[in-house]
């Protein structure tokens, strides 16, 4: 396979949509369109079947009002997981909704295990080669994941060895979004918090494959709902394409991830799940478009996520024409 | 389900079959007795239909030889995942043929993320009510899970909540086998190693549900690759069980994990895979039986792993009556 770096796939796709939105893939039974689950649960019954057509169907009209206004989509596996091996059909085809429809796919996996086993997990979600003498499923195959660094450099390198191959990413977890991530990754650690500890290494990991644009495939996670961490470790990591997640729901604005970008106004995506794909349930669009219309609501929260940003970064858009330019 | 406390099944377990043993089920199509493969690969293809009968056909196989000698099984799931959904529902089929023998179920996923998230994944992996208004899948459930900690509380409380309502049991990560587990989790941290402070963590979180036994629900992954640190580290979480990989093939005998035990002789069962499951390939069993009897092979490694850590923390069996005891 030899496509192009991963970073400059990103950021060739973000100036085209002059976007920065990622889009999460958070499938909630409870809060899609009634209409959706009802049909799902007539046909199939309250099952993991029935829950699976139900989350294929919804993420497929969400894929349909995102997919110019989105750089990327995000679904999280554990809502996917929790259905078993018919929820997991239903990520799989998400996964190929996603990418007919043109949208780079980050499989939030957030996977972590010893060398051998790193390197199946792998197998399972990068496209490539395989490390086994029997080829992997290409079912989970996304065009990035995110890993969690707990088990050190032997745990990540599966991902970005593949990953180098394939044209792909990988976001290590350095900083994340929700308030009990202080508890390890902020802990003084020979004089400074874990995360910079952290942030060297993916600097470290990402030096061997740089792009045109001059960041790496080896990327980070960092939260929106840390916005001083976030300008300090945008600086800290010069060359790691940095996933936001905590936009929207978990509280973060746009002031709060302006520190995630370059000079450029590069160099980040920021993801919002809830904020997004239930955006008709929430002020101002369960108003202005409400449940009848919930994928104009989906629609609009998407544009408005992606022109605030835009603009924070690269100044005002110039009226209705600006997106042809 | 109101099931006994997990401590006091795993004891119990150890007890009744003299064993601290949990076999590894890490399927390796490339280790497998060919045969198994073959006749997978005639009636699918090298297709992961394929894979997945032969993983599932081979486990069967394992666990009808280890049943009586192994406390538990550990499916890792990165081998099943990157063979996709089909891979995914040999892993559900190996978790119902292990319980249906009796054999206590470890799911080693070491997943991990924000609360709303980390609840998602206790949904697929353990039993109980679930946390959506639509029941998730059993395919995935087992007995007990590991957890990776990065996250913080939040990311762990989904699981152990889960786990006390169930009977079910949740192993942190504390100290990994890997040689590069230094990198973080040894890492000084306010005048200790990280994981002496992940260790804190883990007896904090399991102080809520302790079982007869005086052990927690909440116990911790420590390698036996490092026996100091195994040995500190079960003086520091008196109340955690400890699931101790790395024996056989990764380097770790049985003086090395001496110092999991407490002075009964429990309070952690140890793991091997490869050098149990294809233990048909290396010496002495490759002598001994070969792969004309490779079902012969697993059992013997196992019965002798079972023995040599019982011995070491029980004293001598009586001969081959001592089973009946």
């Amino acid at each position: 396979m030899a496509r192009e770096h991963f970073a400059d796939r990103l950021w060739a796709a973000a100036e085209a949509k002059r976007s920065q939105v990622v889009v999460g893939l958070d499938p909630d039974l409870a809060l899609m369109p009634p209409e959706i689950v009802a049909a799902a649960a007539r046909s199939h019954g309250r099952t993991p079947a029935g829950a699976a057509e139900a989350i294929a169907q919804f993420n497929e009209a969400v894929l349909d009002a995102v997919a110019g206004l989105a750089v990327a989509v995000k679904p999280q596996i554990a809502f996917y997981e929790r259905f078993g091996c018919e929820g997991l059909g239903a990520y799989a085809r998400t996964i190929r909704a996603a990418r007919e429809r043109g949208l780079i796919v980050i499989a939030d996996v957030k996977r972590s295990d010893i060398g051998s086993t790193a390197a199946a997990y792998a197998d399972a979600h990068l496209p490539g080669a395989g490390s086994g003498d029997w080829a992997p499923a290409e079912d989970f195959h996304a065009d990035a994941v995110t890993v969690n660094p707990l088990l050190g450099s032997e745990g990540v390198a599966p991902f970005w060895r593949r990953a180098a191959d394939s044209g792909c990413g990988v976001f290590v977890l350095v900083k994340t979004s929700n308030p009990s991530s202080k508890e390890l990754q902020d802990v003084s650690c020979e004089g400074r918090p874990l995360y910079e500890r952290l942030a060297a290494l993916v600097e470290e990991w990402g030096a061997a494959h740089r792009g045109r644009s001059g960041y790496g495939l080896v990327g980070a996670v960092v939260g929106a709902t840390f916005p001083e961490e976030l300008a300090k470790l945008r600086s800290l990591m010069p060359h790691a394409p940095l996933l936001v997640p905590g936009y929207g729901a978990q509280g973060a604005g746009v002031a709060d991830v302006r520190g995630a970008f370059d000079a450029q106004g590069l160099g980040a995506v920021v993801n919002s799940s809830r904020g997004v794909i239930y955006a008709f349930r929430r002020e101002p669009y369960s108003e202005s478009h409400g449940l009848k219309d919930w994928q104009g609501a989906i629609r609009a929260a998407a544009d408005d996520m992606r022109r605030e940003i835009w603009e924070a970064t690269h100044g005002r858009e110039k009226g209705k024409g600006a997106k042809r330019g």
